[in-house]
């Protein structure tokens, strides 16, 4: 094998308890791979090891000058118990544009999927088997040389942990409602908004905490240059059912690559529906609103899979999309994706890896 | 006394070398300052403990969400053997500013005044009295809830740590050229550009990077939105001598509030200059070096101080400003500014404050 990763078992494996209730990302498996960087060196000393509190120079650059990037990707058990990825290279090939953007170097796309196979691999067990529930993925990198000056680090950690996970929303699959946000910004082009990188998520909060206090369970995006264009919903990517066409905003620099963004595009089309990505402002959506042809609205992203918008605000007005119920199209494609990346529906695209022990 | 922090010392004290040829933000002192915080509960058992490493769960807030802030000022050892900070308390208002933009409780002015004293009262020998040396400070707040979702953390931790420096550059007080950058973005309205957190210091790496490839030391930053006004250079506020005049970009949302940037404009005023503080164009400084009315040009930041401008590079144009060489009013604002810091010069402005034992 062309990886060796070592192997440290732990000692006082955790009791699975029900997902049941449990809060999005707050459970974590026995053991997580660490990987190591250092300049002259290269990346080094892949390990699985027990999941435990890591070790850093309070002067680590991370905490100061937010050199990091993240992926989300998730492994699901079929009812014949096998484990099956979804799309994992696709989150290799992301992490490493991330990482390109982040000046962090890159991290080779057979290194990454064997140490996520053999990690998965000591976890199996972790891979939870209620209804709507899977094991998140998290591979994050994280700058860890101890120099306070700003300077890509010359040493960095790798690290890839997992958790046991329900649905991302307490609303599940049923309507969020959003706040069209006009005042804050979460990303320009020119900058990191198509990077995962930590910076663009603690950009949001503000205005996150305040359209939560509003009643809004996410905010949308508007582009940061003229405020009129939709970009992103929370951290999800964004789709209009306009009349009879399906039309997303263009990866235009500042919008993130959703790899379920992709899918659904792809799952659409071969469908036979028309997807438009391009430019979309939000008065199009408000005047579509207005006609009666805003017929469905859709968050997709890892996390969530596909979170129907049943409720947009914008400058004063409430607009009901759907009647605030989960549209068809939302619905379908929901079971569908859901459906294949269990196991349970027909892949025709050759999205699906199942886990080889 | 209102604070009552636990003093642990440290058992090892390092050896104090000499500073000469050290690279800046390298070597930190024996101890250093924690607070923590939990939600319900608030800022929490203050204490000095030994220099070391923390210990944090992978899954911590910060390392996925960027979620952090942090200041910097300088402490300075007088030649009569007192310590002098620079305007500490216009630090901890920065930090709360950055605080509340980036949805992270605030910590109390006093509570902050006095870590920093008892701190830099056991680390006063840590203060270095080489010529052009200051003892670093750097406080800076970390979320570290263990938690996979995009949501303001409930648990933080604020450390103070130390570390002796000498010049942040390399070139020292002597001029820098500077890459007029008109591809990437740092920083838009609407956005964190004015909070001191790492998102925005990680968001310039790259163009830093491209631009050190092509020889300059620094980027200049122009508006996200029409990519036409001056905003920062690198991690320093800019001024520009044009005519008789000193201009400085306004503080328009997405510029950080420097504090020597205030006092560079409080000191030329003093002195009977006039400061403009507005938008200013990159075309607009073209053109006065082509009619020969660019005078000088600087940055102007804690870690440097004042850093002369050599050269501008501007769309295939490259610009000396004052010949390449350091301007007089660029030394002069060094001298009185880094006299007054060590307490060499007359300090009109109330700006310095001597540590009490």
């Amino acid at each position: 094998m062309a990886y060796e990763f070592k192997i440290e078992r732990s000692a006082a494996p955790k009791v699975k308890e029900s997902l049941r209730g449990s809060v999005f990302g707050t459970r974590f498996t026995d053991h997580m791979f660490i990987l190591d960087y250092d300049k002259g060196q290269g990346w080094h000393d892949g390990r699985i090891v027990p999941y435990q509190p890591i070790t850093l120079d309070p002067a680590a650059k991370v905490f100061h000058y937010g050199q990091t990037i993240f992926e989300g990707l998730k492994a699901y058990l079929t009812q014949d118990g096998r484990v099956l990825l979804f799309r994992p290279r696709s989150n290799i090939k992301r992490m490493n544009l991330s990482n390109a953007r982040m000046s962090i170097p890159s991290i080779d796309e057979e290194l990454f999927l064997e140490a996520l196979r053999q990690l998965l691999v000591v976890e199996r067990d972790w891979v939870p088997s209620e209804e709507g529930t899977s094991l998140y993925v998290r591979p994050f990198v994280i700058a860890t040389e101890a120099v306070l000056g700003v300077a890509p680090s010359h040493q960095y950690k790798f690290m890839i942990i997992l958790s046991p996970v329900g649905a991302y929303y307490s609303e599940g699959v049923n309507p969020v409602s959003i706040y069209v946000e006009s005042g804050y910004v979460r990303a320009v082009p020119g900058g990191v908004g198509e990077a995962k990188t930590a910076g663009n998520y603690a950009a949001g909060l503000q205005a996150q905490e305040e359209a939560t206090a509003k009643g809004y369970s996410q905010v949308l995006w508007l582009d940061g240059v003229q405020r009129k264009y939709i970009e992103e919903v929370g951290s999800m990517n964004v789709f209009f059912v306009l009349g009879g066409k399906v039309v997303t905003p263009a990866l235009n620099g500042s919008i993130l690559h959703g790899i379920t963004r992709d899918s659904v595009i792809s799952m659409l089309r071969h469908w036979g529906y028309e997807v438009e990505e391009r430019q979309l402002s939000m008065q199009e959506v408000a005047d579509a609103h207005r006609n009666g042809t805003l017929v469905e609205a859709f968050g997709t992203g890892t996390a969530a899979v596909i979170s129907p918008i049943g409720e947009l605000y914008w400058q004063g007005e409430a607009m009901k999309v759907n009647e605030g119920r989960t549209g068809d199209l939302s619905q379908r494609l929901y079971d569908e994706l859901t459906g294949l990346q269990r196991g349970e529906k027909e892949d025709p695209f050759g999205w699906t890896v199942e886990l080889k022990d």
